[in-house]
């Protein structure tokens, strides 16, 4: 019994794990999307939403019959409470990664980003794949220090970030107000991808440690 | 024991209330602090968020303790994992709040607000604080028409946000990229403040029937 018990704990990992690369290869594709003005790609990742939905839906009701069934307590106890919360993250980050996508479709058949703008915007979307992936590895291997890395990556998407605005704000922006409006709403879309992925890893922290980093 | 542990779910209800009194009173303050470029109000905005985060944390400490304690069932297992998702969400319109309230600090002295999108701001801040009362309501009395209603007032929040960026986006615009890139910020946290009230609202329908209208 106390098996079958732990192995759906186990489950429970494995589904956040495939959770966190569902919404990479989303992030990555809405960038390339973006960048390219690739309508395809763009509905890919619109569509194929529905697939980290149904991992969170998944999860969430493995919860509440894990919870109803068995007593977690202790570490087992953090790993559903905790399992929940990743989820709702993961799934947000799904949900970002689609409104990048469809400001790469309202734009089509032209890209929202103007040349000046684009080695920022990859350098964004290749940090946001970095550091879900980092998230997915410690949530796999609930390594603590790995999981407190992850705050540099953070800090390297909010200096891009601030240089995209530096960026639309220079007297030289030459492309007036409704770029500028794309661009603000992409540049906090991947802010806050990245935000919600180092929400995960401060939760595998908590998950080990019981408390979590401040 | 029963009954202490029935005052203990009473007294979540309590707190995740007063979580949606506290941040319903900050979206008030910044919108004003907004529109008045208030700065001492901007500051209670961004100071006072601490008072929700408490709340939040006692609520946490709160489920975890029950859970460990107690082997919640049924209507009072979804309570405590419709708590943690509902205190997550409250949580996270605090902080909404206080980005409107740090837009109205940066740019104080001045308003962030031209005077041709005061009412729009003015009443996007009216149906936050609506909404937020109306969700503060459906989580004490767990009604869920009541709660099926605050769609209608998101909807009424999404028009708002797009008749934000038609002025934005209008040939009349004077005022250049800056302030178009305060206003597209602070539409966006109007907008998911509302998002997220009408989640708390989904979450009551859930703890009440067992499954989240659609």
């Amino acid at each position: 019994m106390r098996d079958a018990y732990h192995e759906e704990l186990d489950l429970l990992t494995d589904k956040l794990v495939q959770m966190t690369s569902l919404v990479r290869s989303a992030i990555s594709r809405a960038t390339t999307a973006l960048l390219d003005a690739d309508l395809q790609l763009a509905e890919s990742v619109i569509s194929r939403d529905e697939e980290v939905n149904a991992v969170f839906a998944d999860i969430e009701s493995s919860i509440f019959d894990l919870m109803a069934r068995q007593q977690p307590v202790a570490v087992d106890l953090r790993m559903v409470i905790t399992a929940l919360r990743m989820g709702t993250d993961l799934e947000r980050m799904g949900d970002l990664a689609v409104h990048v996508a469809k400001v790469a479709r309202l734009r089509h058949p032209e890209s929202a980003i103007p040349p000046e703008i684009r080695s920022t915007i990859l350098e964004m979307g290749q940090i946001a794949e970095n550091i879900v992936t980092k998230a997915g590895s410690c949530v796999a291997s609930r390594d603590v220090d790995s999981a407190l890395e992850l705050e540099q990556d953070d800090d390297a998407m909010d200096r891009l970030h601030r240089r995209l605005f530096r960026n639309i704000l220079s007297k030289e922006w030459p492309h007036g107000v409704e770029p500028a409006i794309d661009i603000t709403l992409i540049g906090r879309y991947y802010e806050r991808y990245a935000d919600h992925a180092v929400r995960v890893a401060a939760d595998v922290v908590y998950l080990v440690t019981g408390s979590r980093p401040s």
